[in-house]
């Protein structure tokens, strides 16, 4: 069978900051080892928006027109060569990180690790992966997941972030009994609480400097207790902060009355303030999970860590865990999880849930939490 | 302050199989680190019914009149000189093996392999060291456990067993995602499923002889799925055995729709042909957990564990569980555990109750799980 | 480039039970990312002489003509498109398990349980893979391991043999101080001694029923302490083999000064009778590590195992286990290991080798250890 | 047997910044489950300095005259009550730490946590608990250790030191095949360099900034490779400093031939320019275990452990490791570990052995590692 272009459909491509084009493109039939699918649902992340409004995210700028998202699902419409445990109309999720396969890191199970991965809406490889936000692609078969039956495209564009707290838990070896605190209840941070939940947590409570998410994270049962942070000026010296961020801690250990701290954290802003918090907010022989990493450099009271034996874990992406996240948004044990979807936007209108995303409230004053991007494919 | 010997209390004491007598007998004041107890509810054991029956359980016979019992709670009546966490009041659960705390293992934290452990109810080491079926007991302070507020006495009571099942999937590394086969569902081989739950298992599901106990199972979302074993008459030889174990693994696979078996698979029967089958039932890499140890010598398909790297895990008592296992009674996670007390008896009917729990069936026909005894102390 | 054949080499080639015959072929050019290796050491192991003699090994009978050998480094003669890390005249250890990097054991880092693995040398799936005991093979490049500078291609080969007990090692948690207790001393069993050495063992004795193997282990450093087991006839009933097992167990920890038993025991025989005493020889929470599985089905003292969490691991092959391998040949740490190897011959001299295996002593009476066979390439 | 005074002995008692006074002191006869220990050798450490020099080691100053030294071994003189284990004339490493075997954190085996420890010579409880630069003292008969036959008492000392290094490999799972770089190699360091080759370590390189230690760390086979850091003046603002580690950084891998970075860093200065140093000479996935924790607060680049999963871990002193670390010294498997010894001092000159310390260098230039005091009891 030689390759065959299909008709065209709708991508949204990222020219440049606040820059997204809906285009129309065709996709080839799928190459060996490969499968061709149809997205149906695509959710937008912290990353993605930092692209949409920088045209970078850290360290890395676009250096050609991309294709942004990668927290997917959809159906298979056709199979490369080779390909023998997939076939059309399947659902599927799409894990977008294409490692080498090569490497000692694919070797030892730590894929996420790969210094060759191509993943899929990241610039960080040149030439560029494109991302899930388009109808028809071609992906690696070994990375398309079959959906249990009674997952919806929705659940499965969530299994991806879902994916980077299981992965984070398995580095935390969150087990039953542990008490667990979560600094920032976005879309991340609700999906630790839930994560949490689900793998016997005794007790799981949360920490933001907005006091209406808390609200929501505490209504739908993601934590049982909340501590709003004030939100205050930034302290004028580090020592001054570091200061501020002890008796902060301090604080909302007596407010959860859980004087000795947590088990386990969830970093989930990556704001230096709230990482001083989260070591002095661990329990003696605790973890401090790194999920948000926004800031590079931080001053950390680290000998309170370091004789204390907090460890300080960060957790990037995920490797052999989207089996687990389809099985766990399959067993209905993440209480309220579909409630994180606050918005649906088709694809053509992608530059307006991106600018949604970027205010954080919608017109109505309602939460933005997380966006899902459904593709016209659905339809056709 | 000298020694005072309370007023008498009800005990029920062993003097051989089937010889229970209640008796009355004064306890001293709480001697230096140990707490008094009123004990409130005691659940009876597998290894109690042992005990009762035939005067023996395994390898260890009552040498003298022995009290019984080991899943208990109750309240702190007083406290002894250096005792500075409890107070007279305090409801708490009662960890019923006392440990040495000089030797290797208690100081690397599995002091349930201590050598010179004392386990009150058991007849293992001489002195005995009584149960908690009587109306009062001092015990170390280090073994008594505060109950959260939302736990009653009898979820306490149930601390005792689910600290089984906690151990052995700690042992087991369960965690998210995993899949779970139980083998038998008598009220371990439930917890088992309740604890598969709780930690976030993608499947559970469960195989026993008696269609009753899994049609329970099922009905209270213990198992998603169960698999009734024909209890076929005991094979001729070894060899045949095995080939039905291994057939009997085979057709209970095809019908969880699990053809490469279960990631953990927890053997709570102790027959060796069950313990066959467990081996053929885990996947490549998987873990054998056995908990009911009944059987001392079996015949074990050992290539085709070690091959495919099956591990087998006896699982013993447990350690340091008790403050997970209350903290999971407390969170509500351990639906319907509640269930599985079927019959309550007051401590001076405690010949009674273990006469029901020998026939497994009570006069209308109502399956004995777990029975709980409830002493009069609590009326006092 | 189009595929070129080479000039023929030798080649030995079982056609039956002791039916060897070297054989001219042509070899390809190096396909997509596989590599040319001129073979240079081939170590003959267990499994080979198993093929060689029977025409099977296990349940594996051979279906065609088989190339045995899976012990062996080489240099590199040639590298197909795509390989970047490999350039000829480089020398590497070949691994010589392909596996699928499709499944979940690939991606998880289990490898050694893929269910696609095309393992070279053995009969387990058909079409065969053949092994390397020829002068020219073509081989997947990510499998090919550089070798350290002082490492000799002998050494390389024998990464395999030594990757078998690393890998049983880490499965074994195998760690400073701990005491270690080897069933079997030959090649497999000295290996076992050398990686509990090189990992700090604190103590390292070793049980066999042959004196002169005893005595060249504890000679030569391998095993600190030594017990030669009586071979007995075989006892006449399970029970009384049970009984005597345990008492062999008993005698030998007495002689070992070691009451309580080893952290961790290597059972490197498959003999019924020593897997049993394997159980009652390691200490309460230690490990029995199944190296050598020869015994189908075993009769074992399940419940001495179960109610002491003394964990039963079998260890298939390894996974990721070659860089650890050559590095800790090439530190000089495994004392003596060069001694393994006690004899050498031409591929031309293949069967005269196996014949030689088989009978376990050459002509002068020199215990045969293992036998490494060289590749005429080495001098063209 | 009521408590005895015995004769009196001689006591090195700190009353403040270098005011060490040697004192006679009388000893009673041991209380129950403690034993009376001749002690033998005590080796000075960091910690013991840094209160001889300032009164107090980072926030623990003294409060009362207090005896330093907690490196120490002995003899058996007399044991109290209960003491089973131990007899008179036994030889034993003192372990100094002692725990409250009550808490959590002592159950679960990780009692270098416990809240309520009494660490012998530290100033961090009050009342203090007196350390070992004495002729004689009662301790706890649990944290006597006996020593093998081939274990001197200087040996012994040093398994505290080793404990710590033990301790630390332990919880960055160091094992075979690990390259592992030491930052400092002051007796720690050296320690850590011949703990990692213990453990099978592939490559062991060390940095520091002294030429001379660094010779010494090679020549005696501590470290194959060495890198000595410019001793720079201190940058001028936080960005330069955090470049210049990094550049620092990558100028080490590229001597070390290791680009990609090292499996296991051992940091034993507790500087903060070496901290940074670390995370960026640590592999991704790789471990940072920070040993000399100095600076309370650090500027760490953590966006680059975070992201490439380096996990950052402090050890705190050990748990359960004397027996290891006994075992490992008399396995004389830590090649010139004896040479850490570099100079000796009777108890009544503990003074000038603090004041050679503190130099580093003797009057012959000779460098100052460990320096062991000699109680006079060993010839009495």
């Amino acid at each position: 069978m030689s390759p065959v272009a299909l008709p065209s459909h709708d991508v949204a491509v990222l020219y440049g900051p606040k820059d997204l084009r809906i285009e129309q493109r065709s996709v080839w039939s799928p190459p060996q080892n490969q499968a061709q699918v149809a997205v149906v649902s695509t959710g937008l992340c912290g990353s993605d928006l930092h692209y949409y409004m920088h045209g970078r995210n850290g360290d890395f700028a676009i250096q050609a027109p991309l294709v942004l998202g990668h927290e997917a699902a959809g159906v298979v419409t056709a199979v490369g060569p080779g390909v023998k445990n997939l076939a059309p109309g399947q659902r599927v999720a799409i894990e977008a990180g294409i490692y080498c396969r090569n490497c000692d890191f694919c070797a030892k199970g730590r894929y996420n690790l790969c210094k060759s991965m191509r993943f899929c809406s990241s610039a960080a490889v040149f030439p560029h992966a494109d991302g899930t936000l388009q109808g028809r692609m071609n992906h690696p078969a070994f990375l398309l997941h079959p959906l249990p039956d009674n997952c919806t495209f929705d659940d499965a564009a969530l299994a991806e972030p879902l994916s980077v707290l299981i992965h984070a838990s398995r580095r935390a070896s969150l087990t039953s009994g542990h008490t667990v605190l979560v600094y920032g209840v976005g879309a991340i941070g609700l999906l630790a609480c839930a994560v949490a939940h689900s793998l016997g947590a005794a007790k799981v409570v949360a920490i933001d400097i907005n006091q209406s998410r808390l609200d929501f994270a505490r209504a739908h049962g993601f934590a049982s207790q909340t501590f709003c942070l004030p939100h205050v000026d930034r302290a004028k010296t580090s020592d001054e902060q570091l200061k501020r961020a002890k008796e902060n801690a301090q604080a909302a250990l007596a407010e959860f009355d859980a004087p000795a701290g947590f088990d386990v954290v969830f970093e989930c802003t990556g704001a230096e303030p709230v990482i001083q918090m989260s070591v002095h907010t661990a329990i003696s022989g605790g973890k401090v999970m790194l999920i948000g990493m926004g800031t590079r450099n931080v001053v950390l009271p680290l000998s309170s860590a370091a004789l204390r034996e907090v460890d300080i874990h960060g957790s990037f992406r995920y490797a052999n865990t989207y089996p687990a996240a389809l099985a766990l948004l399959s067993s209905g044990k993440l209480k309220n999880v579909e409630k994180l979807i606050t918005h649906r936007f088709p694809l053509r209108d992608t530059q307006r849930a991106f600018d949604l995303l970027a205010r954080g409230q919608d017109e109505e004053g309602k939460m933005v939490l997380k966006i899902m991007i459904e593709s016209d494919e659905k339809n056709s």
